[in-house]
């Protein structure tokens, strides 16, 4: 169980090749014990972008504040606050800031290899307290 | 692909059991072609709850407005907007509204049953306008 204000989770340049103006923050990630999925939030200066590049995975986004558009092979879609994205597996993309402000979205997407379930130690909890 | 305001998403009631003035929005789904995971919306009344209960999958959330609890058998943990929350398979939990205003947060789910990555006709695409 894990419960944190979004800016309490280290904020971290984005060097992937491609990237510029943009940041990440791990909000939920395996050494959470998120079996499945990771959540992230991208935060991208003004003018920034991330790589237009493709992957197996696909991406399911939520814009929380800002302007920008999601570049495909089929053109630039605008979106914004409030704003749902979902992106194919292999398909091309790139997120891009487009407004004055900074652009902010979550982006989950499952993990690269499975999460192996660890062994619990009750006696390690804070619960057990008779050993 | 999709692209969509939150809002043209369809708000259905929470039917299950034990769940008071909860509502839910599908925002991606395995209709969307979403091969993991599913985004959904709550929106809970000002005293509502989902229902206290355990399963053997995960949630991971991010609360975008509003104040409320996560109820465990450890006890209430307050949250509020820009929050986030991870809650391990199988631990009891629900969620409360104990503020004024409508509480909304994102609850990502594992799909129970993996998707059939269905195979894709080119001639079906927009862009495929040769035949």
């Amino acid at each position: 169980m894990k419960v944190v204000h979004y800016e309490d989770v280290e904020l971290e340049p984005v060097y992937a090749e491609g990237a510029e103006g943009s940041q990440i923050r791990w909000l939920i990630a395996q050494k959470d014990g998120a079996p499945n999925f990771a959540m992230r939030m991208f935060e991208i200066a003004p003018g920034g972008h991330t790589p237009y590049h493709q992957h197996d995975w696909e991406h399911e986004l939520y814009c929380l504040a800002g302007k920008g558009v999601l570049v495909t092979e089929k053109g630039e879609t605008a979106f914004g606050e409030n704003d749902v994205m979902f992106v194919d597996p292999n398909m091309m993309h790139n997120f891009k800031n487009t407004g004055t402000d900074t652009l902010k979205f979550l982006c989950m997407i499952p993990h690269e290899k499975p999460v192996v379930k660890k062994t619990v130690n009750p006696f390690a909890d804070e619960t057990a307290n008779n050993c």
